[in-house]
């Protein structure tokens, strides 16, 4: 099967050039987070990804997750991989050193997490889990909370679950109706049905925290009456030690498209007489902490879509070049390898160029997140974090439905190939079909960006984002050589059509809500296409500066064509979105409901 | 599972008022081919297709074809029905009189087998099959070889098979390794490997009849030297009883990302000393019945991405009046059907607005197919098989590249559950995904359209075809309302978006065509989105005739502003492709190989 090399010199570029390691590197404890020290972790963790969780990839697809008698068994080598995962130290990368974590920036762990990703999406979903309820105990944990469960989880010796759907509460949690009833000590019992749970129920480790939302006896109706439990899979006595089997059990797990070694699971609480859990925070208070998590969550899916298009670009590079197929167009004495066919080039270019547009923009992200949380002033600290809040719709939203495309490229660059299972490109476009939609549907991320983000404070954050942007194109303007002036024209254009269109959504929000929201998706699409340019021009400059003093390394003179390519064929689309965003929303709503089919 | 309903208002509205019935019914041999007579055969066709056919998509998805000991069993169901099918007459629906066919033009049966494909694609696959092997012996076939086959072929007793494709010969024909041996009594043996065999092996029938590509011992290298053979499973007897068996067997079947029930066979001829064959046509030619033979088969495959496009359609549409989510954004007291969110509404318009381009384009192609081979002047067929000729890549390339994006939308609507296999909008989108590769993937019909169609006689037919795009501009330009403006718009920069590509290319072709090359796919996408428009502005000016008329039929308003909606949001891509055509070979090419990655 296909193999994974972590591609740890792009990495490396990003975090230093684009992302300002130095800056993350003067943040409040980040002072040991030097280049140095980031080039050996992604060193170590490219390995460990290449090596371990790599190989796992293929065949947990085939065999999956199976179910049994309440049971999850994980497909061959998952455990052992996971055993040596966590004792490397890898689950605790970013948490809090009070429990046991290494601390270190969003920048460092980035980058770490898209390796895991790329190599063993499945695999990788057990881990983010846990991060999310780590985060979420973090927050609104009791003191006894944390003391309880935190240390095992960033240890990894237990799992951590985030259950919040259930059938008729997917999007709108406020539909929620898992019920929290009060004891005489202090507890809950749990009863309810959550769907679509990610590692609810595996073999991999002792226990398995899960963090519940459900509704107590008084609460209001919808979503200021959810609170947020703890529910562990085995009661954690005082001394820590494990104790009964809690009434929470795996019911069923789902058949899916993808991420088969990936258990889905629908959990029942408390059909036994009730799930014991502790209440996490204030009463009704649950999505409060779940918002905040969400940031988090939405961004970890973002990193996802990255990792499999880097995932599939190699796998299709790979075979484009052992391919033979075929003479060339301009005439060849012999077939050729299928990477010198004009078009099979264009695909990977539109791979490799958007995979690396879209890694620019998740690192610089996440320095901003750094910022965001460590930054010694206020001041800087909420211009990072209004940067952070416009930027994760787009990075959840434009990374995963781009990678889809870029997996879809994939298969296609294999031929027939590709539709063959055991090649393998398949599972990446499987895979990545998930990424749209759960933690909020590209639609919901839209729909974020354009209101939450854009619209309510009037388009400042989003203005100066374009200043931002067009400081990078005048200094691409200022340039010498071809590659710079086409790119400085279709970045130009670029920017003047997401201001465009974003005046248009902050003049028209308030007037006709639903014709704006028509446009939503185009409008996430043209900000993520216009910031991946904004990206590559940035990544462009880097590259002519290293030229310009004299380093030969090939990789800046095709760092520069790629921003070339990138505009040439992704920022043309620009206008034409802008377009669709500003006039096509009366069109979209034109045609009565009934009329539909 | 999904129901289908066959779209015989559309279907209708197109095959009359777009593909001029009222012309094909003028045609030699299609005088009985009235209004009445189509309506009667869709509606038919359509019951067959919802009850027969769809109940099995789903379940032969989930079932699979079985290989066990060089035997194929199809999955529980499929037997019956194909033989209801065969019982029915449906096979023999566009053949041949001669040989007990129907004879019906090309315009009735494409909606019939758009209808079969809709329902069950895998199970379409056999009869699609069959009827290229029916065409290849028609073409070439001695009156031997026609007496002995075709009148089972037709009547569906006995299915055929294409046998092109070996390992090292997918794209690349002149590739191919088989090898036939003349024998003393004038048959010959075969011997070889050939993969990715469409119902190769199937227990549906009593015979399958092989067409086989081999090489004669004396043939030329490349593709002059390659010859057709007619290999049957069972040796026919001069009395047309079944004699011995052949030594053509099926070693294997492949594991597909799509399309289950279909078996993909690797078939062995001649392992066990010879697959006894005839000759088909002249030694050296068999290339040459290929190629007459690729316009239908192409055409077919472009059929299947409007059909799965229209399943897929429906599958989303029905969720999305069902489901009910969330507060509607403009406020609602409780929860709505998502079908009312403006995204979802943009998602079902995409959907719905490239299936009924697609299929416009589709049957006004034809109606043209019928026109270049029943008309009785020279020089209409022969300007409508240039027609023909220009659009079978767009066909193929576009419909089918559409299909993709409008079944990963149906699942998108679907949300989490689009993710669930149990659904079944995921199936819709992995049988899809081996429509852009199989009989020549995109790449091949980009570079077809673009080389023999478009450059090698300097853009004539493809300027005529622009000629008639903006008479129909014309006439849109001058109805009053705003629908109609807005779409003269967006279709007057569609044509000269598609026009100033066509000059670039036909320019540039013979000086540097390897840049043109690479924006052959873009062009090919252009082509399509903008034919897809003149289509669309055809049926809303049919559907103002009928409203000035006085119908009050809500179809028409609908058709108008469907037609609106997909310039507005497709047609609004075309100056951006343009660019990229024109300008983007450059940086697809520039990159070094080496450096990709």
């Amino acid at each position: 099967m296909s193999h994974y090399i972590a591609p740890v010199k792009d990495m490396l570029f990003v975090v230093n050039e684009l992302a300002g390691l130095d800056q993350v590197g003067r943040l409040p404890g980040c002072e040991e987070v030097t280049p140095d020290l980031v080039e050996a972790i992604l060193d170590e963790a490219g390995r460990f990804a290449g090596e371990v969780l790599a190989p796992l990839n293929f065949s947990g697809d085939r065999e999956g997750a199976r179910w049994h008698d309440r049971q999850v068994a994980m497909p061959a080598g998952f455990k052992a991989a996971y055993t040596q995962f966590a004792e490397s130290g890898w689950t605790a990368l970013g948490c809090d050193p009070e429990f046991g974590g290494q601390g270190l920036p969003q920048l460092v762990s980035a980058p770490v997490r898209e390796m895991w990703k790329s190599a063993n999406m499945a695999f990788s979903l057990c881990p983010m889990l846990t991060n999310g309820a780590i985060e979420a105990l973090e927050i609104a944990g009791s003191a006894e909370q944390k003391r309880m469960y935190l240390p095992k989880m960033v240890s990894g010796e237990w799992t951590g679950t985030m259950n919040l759907t259930e059938p008729q509460a997917g999007s709108d949690l406020a539909a929620i109706r898992s019920r929290a009833e009060p004891q005489a000590d202090g507890t809950y019992k749990i009863f309810g049905q959550k769907i679509f749970i990610t590692y609810g129920e595996h073999d991999m480790v002792d226990n398995i925290i899960h963090l519940v939302l459900a509704r107590l006896p008084d609460a209001p109706e919808g979503v200021k009456g959810i609170s947020l439990f703890v529910v562990p899979k085995y009661i954690v006595n005082a001394d820590g030690s494990l104790g009964d089997r809690n009434d929470a059990y795996c019911v069923s797990i789902e058949h899916k498209l993808g991420i088969h070694a990936s258990p889905t699971c629908v959990m029942a609480f408390g059909d036994n007489g009730g799930a014991v859990g502790t209440l996490v925070g204030k009463p009704n208070e649950g999505l409060k902490t779940m918002f905040i998590m969400m940031n988090a969550a939405r961004y970890a899916v973002g990193l996802e879509g990255l990792a499999l298009s880097e995932r599939a670009y190699q796998k299709a590079l790979g075979y484009a070049r052992e391919r033979i197929q075929s003479r060339a167009i301009e005439g060849s004495p012999v077939p050729v390898a299928i990477v010198h066919h004009p078009d099979i080039r264009r695909m990977l270019m539109l791979m490799k160029s958007q995979t690396e547009a879209m890694r620019a923009l998740a690192y610089v992200v996440a320095a901003a997140q750094d910022a965001a949380t460590r930054h010694g002033e206020e001041a800087e600290r909420r211009r990072n974090q209004a940067f952070v809040d416009l930027m994760i719709p787009v990075v959840k939203g434009w990374l995963t439905e781009t990678s889809n495309e870029v997996a879809y490229l994939g298969v296609q660059v294999h031929g027939g190939m590709g539709f063959i299972e055991e090649t393998g490109a398949a599972q990446h476009m499987r895979d990545a079909r998930i990424t749209t939609i759960y933690e909020g549907t590209t639609g919901i991320q839209a729909n974020d960006l354009i209101g939450r983000k854009i619209a309510r404070e009037g388009g400042a954050t989003l203005k100066a984002v374009i200043d931002l942007m067009r400081q990078t194109l005048a200094e691409t303007g200022r340039q010498d050589g071809a590659e710079f002036k086409a790119l400085a024209a279709t970045l130009g254009e670029g920017i003047d059509a997401l201001a465009a269109a974003g005046d248009y959504l902050v003049a028209q929000y308030g007037t006709d809500v639903r014709a704006v929201a028509a446009g939503a998706v185009p409008f996430l699409r043209l900000m993520g296409i216009v910031a991946g340019g904004w990206m590559m021009a940035r990544a462009a400059l880097a590259a002519q500066a290293k030229v310009a003093g004299g380093d030969g390394d090939p990789f800046f003179p095709a760092k520069i064509a790629t921003a070339r390519f990138y505009g040439d064929h992704l920022l043309v689309q620009a206008q034409g979105l802008a377009r669709e965003i500003i006039h096509g929303g009366v069109s979209t709503l034109a045609v009565p409901e009934e009329m539909l089919g």
